[in-house]
């Protein structure tokens, strides 16, 4: 069964359907499909093509083909075009020829494939948005567990200054948090009723489109039946804002990756997300992590795949556009799939507070601390720093390490220190001072972590 | 001069040097860092580290430094590392090296950076704002003028139905609709205010944050030190905005030079805007045109680019990241510069109604209108189209164009016509018949063109 | 069955097997799999760990089991990690368990995935060659069939000089003898052969690795143990080679959409390789062609997504890497469908010289030929092309096509135009002065698809 | 001054001169530019257009022209379209405008530019080969004076086997290796001389190409003139040459980064190549490093533009691909700056022998001695492997290390263990072990190092 045909002397070759086909991907779109038609079937009958009976015979032809759907999977394996045509063959099947082919009229399967991934993409953000949430809450409770762990915070690599675990923990929460309000703005692109735009031109049927959109649950119609055919902007955002996810999720895999090897030590991961080598009996390696970390070019490449394909097509729809569901659909997979694997590696790691703490004391990283003091002390901040500076290029030479320096040794290079600057130089005692919101301070981090578990408690900012 | 140094015993190597200074391009922060440090001037008296006539000097020589920048470009011929060591160098040899060795306690350059890109980035996207909006408003004006002309509508770039001109037009002006709600998300992604950051753990000074941020325009302050140091989270929005607003550009590109070409003939650039050749005399080439399509790849090329850098980088700042800033104010320019080169194509271009209204007629363009005028008569939608189908088959086979068929003719392939079915068949008749919201009927269009009118006068929805 | 697992203390979570496990894609590389086990076992006889009665055992064992495989797809449903373990476990089941633990004897599956990659990859090349060769073979096809027909080549997508149909053709003839020598080099990059170089610090057995080569067939060993862990260049030179064929049938593909279009006319498109459309009844859509141009972009994406997996990867091996093989997989599969459609495309393509000459003699595509004629005769060549843009503009303004030109009115603009100059403004007859190697004259061009006809004859430039 | 205009009626507005204008980038071509340029005109002689008196003077006033530019960078500070007007303008001053004016006779910028672009790639390439020497030497040089440091070779970023230092660097010597293979390639792509090819359908005139390819010092010239017009074949693969060349340096710039870390401890990088921070004093970060790895992105996006560019562009020449010269040439400039970088990194950096061989003895990283020991003595792999992880697993849970464990101790776990097998558990013995070629065994390391500093002194394969 073909849509279409009158027009044409021979039918197209084998070759060429089995290259153009798309029931193998698309089939994936099967219940949105189903959804869609339904709803069109009641639009028809408010225009006079269908009658109730037809409309009541159409949706439940359709729903029982959903039911068989859900319980078969092996129902998808069919010839047909495409879905839509395995909907309307095995509708046909069911409630007749004679409503199935009405069922097309003023519709076509450009606006219905725009419909369809719409239905399916709120959906799907839905979920992502759920696993989203469930890795912010296993970072959370594994800074909850330990709001007084101080780890050495990094810039270039280099041990910079000490910070809270909870804090750095709460840096990929805001990170997430961001990703959270793309996919809701993805949400709000994808929430435009498309039906109604014909094959390019509006439909021929004084179709009301604004009843359609409340019966399907969408916010708003499209505004251009052109535009309509040619919109893909919507699937963009969604791969644009999955690689944006997949960018943070990559950066805390590297991360982890690096505490926990054998030379950070900060972090255990679990033997429950660690594999071992073939050939080598002593690995324990982060492959849950590699992959995360991995997965981010895949999606990242699907981005630039859709980019090109849309780049320099003319006005209306083209078939090149058929290339846009597989690099989405992968993307929504890829990305359920790492952030529940990061959530069950959040849930699973054992931070090694000893370590952390002896390497945040390590590094010189108390020099911050120590500037500043001579700051707050009168000495201008550039003097400060360079009087520092030559304090650790000393205690380097020296092998003295910061906690083993005695008062008169520091005011050998500066006399503006006094007694009360000891104690930044030990047990990473810095950290108090920073309690300015944002900071790393424990009161300052305290009340982060109670707005982040509240903000997590809400729903997300969209509709979605 | 150097912000740093006395940790080291070796200088750096003038080929590091070279490699890695920045002042060549990040100079184009300066106005920004200026405005950035008197702020920081005023914060840091309120914390009693500049007194109020420090603060004073300070700003002054400041200004007096942006003045002489403004005047005199040779000022960025510098030797300096990076924009920040530019100003202070310069701040010292104005007010003295006394304030200038303070303006930097308790500010990292990494804060700055990110400060320095958020204030040039909120002016940018007020300059692509209003440069959208001027296309657009081309756009509407090419509309404006010619209400009634009809063009084919294309899918698979065959003809598919007739289209008003100004329906046509539309597409893209809700396109870049679209474009113009990404560049003002991306402005508020933008509008966070860095400072008291630290270099990644929080300033060691009680900075009132808020204040600072009223101070300097922002409408929130970032929330997690960390996250502030390693968060460009905002320039890949603006690229990925950029590369949309270009994927929309190159379609349009795309369009006008097929139809500007000898085969279409639907419009006449601007000699204003079309170059010759050097070898051949006759040739007029659409070569505007050609580079926004062109450039498209390039500023797609800046997104892939940044989103590799930051693929994988550990928290917090790593130099990486100093990659970030020359793609971002090269999407801005080719974009600026695009969209002005469009709204110019745009004004000068000259539709070929004839041309254009011949084309919609040819090519059994009103075939759609025949098979829902069949459906609309009883027979359904699939026998309608089989039948339709086999009518322009036999038009082609027999060259019988649509205006030529009798009533008699189109009754022997279905008894359903009438004879206002064959007004359908010329003139492009059926585009009446696509009144609803979004659809290409005149009244439609007519509404639409009037609500664009007015959704462009309005200020863009975000803050920007 | 785990090739690992004596170091944990707990086994893998079910949710990291599921989103680790590559069975469902890697078993593609199982018959490499067999074959390089097979040649391990021969290789580890020669150092002493299997007796010749165990490896013939182990290999008739896996030949058995490589025949089930081909008979039965079902055979790769299986719960295995990977296809090493999926192999290994059917071996223990089949040659019992003494022999199978013996396998893996100072192999890895670094090195082992590593090879089967190179093995699949170097058969895949030679199939990709031979569909490259068809579609050359269906363009000169076309090209020898109408040796004399003409069309405009164009520039800037405007009539610019005509040009001989065939040398159109052999335009893709040489893009794509091109992509053949990539594809060659890309084969050598893969053949070399990696068992030996254990995990990555070299096998503990004295492998006669030159020996394992030529038992494989391979041209050479690879030279560093820890490079043939890590390396991945051969994969990134594959979906490069691919990208680049891709973007050559992408233009072929822009050509042929618009030469069959109802605007240019120049090219009839088969039935069995266009489509129609469910709402419009006159649609006769290039689709085969259109997506070949799509997956021009799903290709490309694969190329960036590999390379941003390898960037910033510590040595050796690392997880990550997994990634390399879907898109791969995919890229060759696309590649292959894709030149076998462009063949049939070609092969059923019907050009229409009329409209092709036509549009070759309008739009003063002669120009060029008069302003040579006037350089050739005395006449600077750039008052040649000053005089000739006046007769243009002229001839446009006045509506006087080239052929209704006299002498006259030619002089009129130059003295030196005698009277054969006027055939250059008819028929394309300046075609006839482009006769030097490469250039569109009847005997170039003739010259040209001899020596096309014959290169294509032979063997690619590779071993391949 | 313009190469055309006749045609039209009103010259280009000043704005789209601006947007289209090239000169401040393809001034770049100058000097290939003049090269060209002259050879035509000695090629104008041949086929009498020419007198050799005009030759002469031609060819007199573009070598001052070329000298002029060399002395005064200003020279480029002029108004003209591009490099080709500015040679033809500057050329009319000094030699009149009677030869100037006949230059241009039978050649098109489409070729010229082609031709230019060729030149000057080879030169370039010619000297990213010589950078790449450089680095490989530096490499060299560290391997050579220390060749029986052992460090660990990681896989996962988990210790796995000691390797040799020297080893480990000849794994990025082969990479480099690849690298300079991939440039010699795109080399032979350049090599193909296009003039003659006209705009796009062959000179009118009868050039003697292979002559004029000789002139120019090519290999070869195109064959096919629309696609010499369309071919970027040899651009794309440059940049995928240099994107290949940054994944490696990518991944240097990682390793070394880690090794240079507190953390690791194995590396100390010289100060020259080293940064401090602004605000914190004790940090001496490996900027230079991050650097390196930054750029991959931008030279990656880059490729991504052009192919962006190119992808489904009709044939032939379109001005899309003016934007094919900036990525190219900063990505030459990108690249050679990173060799360059890295040489003095790798020149300047100082192993801690120490450091290296503690972690290569920490981390079980004999385990795999072990196993290997016991397959070779009558226990499977499978077995062996199982066993020993029960010792690691052992190891980690009492806190005993490799070396303290004595034959009693292992035998408890299996009795094929004899007194040989102990030094396999100290001192990283087991990597004499491994002595096959490409394997770490010092043997083999010394061999791989000798054959390396041959392969290095001679020239690169290609002609280049």
């Amino acid at each position: 069964m073909k849509l279409w045909g009158g027009r044409f002397e021979k039918g197209p070759a084998e070759q060429f359907e089995r290259f153009s086909r798309s029931l193998h991907f698309d089939g994936r779109l099967f219940f949105a499909d189903i959804e869609g038609s339904r709803a069109w079937a009641r639009a028809l009958e408010r225009v006079g093509i269908f009658t109730g009976d037809e409309t009541g015979r159409v949706s439940a032809a359709l729903e029982s083909l959903a039911e068989e759907a859900r319980r078969e999977p092996a129902f998808f394996d069919a010839a047909d075009e495409d879905v839509h045509t395995l909907v309307i063959r095995q509708l046909a099947e069911r409630a007749g020829t004679g409503v199935a082919d009405k069922l097309h009229t003023g519709r076509s399967r450009n606006e219905q494939v725009s419909l369809d991934m719409r239905i399916w993409l709120k959906g799907e953000i839905r979920a992502i948005d759920e696993a989203a949430v469930r890795l912010m809450g296993a970072l959370l409770q594994q800074a909850e567990r330990a709001p007084e762990v101080v780890l050495p915070g990094y810039t270039h690599l280099r041990r910079a200054q000490p910070v809270l675990w909870a804090h750095y923990l709460l840096a990929y929460f805001e990170m997430l948090t961001r990703d959270r309000a793309r996919f809701a703005r993805c949400y709000e692109a994808a929430d435009q009723m498309p039906l109604g735009s014909g094959a390019l031109a509006g439909s021929g049927l004084p179709i009301d489109r604004e009843a359609l959109a409340r019966d399907l649950g969408f916010a708003a119609i499209t505004r251009n039946s052109l535009d309509a055919a040619s919109d893909r902007d919507f699937l963009l955002e969604f791969l644009f804002a999955a690689s944006c996810a997949f960018l943070h999720l990559s950066r805390l895999a590297e991360d982890w990756i690096l505490y926990s090897s054998e030379e950070f030590g900060f972090l255990e991961l679990g033997d429950e997300v660690t594999s071992g080598s073939s050939l080598m009996p002593q690995k324990k390696n982060p492959d849950s992590l590699e992959l995360i970390r991995g997965k981010t070019g895949r999606v990242l490449g699907h981005l630039v795949g859709l980019a090109t394909v849309m780049k320099g097509l003319p006005l209306s729809y083209n078939r090149d556009m058929q290339e846009d569901k597989e690099p989405v659909f992968d993307a929504a997979d890829q990305l359920r799939g790492a952030l529940d694997m990061a959530a069950l590696v959040a849930a699973t790691a054992t931070p090694r507070p000893e370590a952390m703490k002896q390497a945040a004391a390590g590094g010189w990283s108390c020099a911050t601390d120590l500037a500043e003091y001579l700051a707050l002390h009168g000495v201008s901040f550039r003097q400060a720093h360079e009087t520092v500076g030559r304090i650790v290029r000393a205690g380097l030479a020296e092998g003295r390490a910061p906690e083993e320096w005695t008062l008169e040794q520091l005011r050998a290079f500066s006399p503006a220190f006094e007694t009360d600057a000891l104690p930044l130089m030990r047990d990473a005692q810095g950290i108090r001072r920073r309690e300015l919101p944002g900071g790393t301070g424990p009161n300052a981090v305290a009340a982060a972590l109670h707005e982040a578990r509240e903000r997590l408690g809400k729903v997300s900012g969209a509709r979605c």
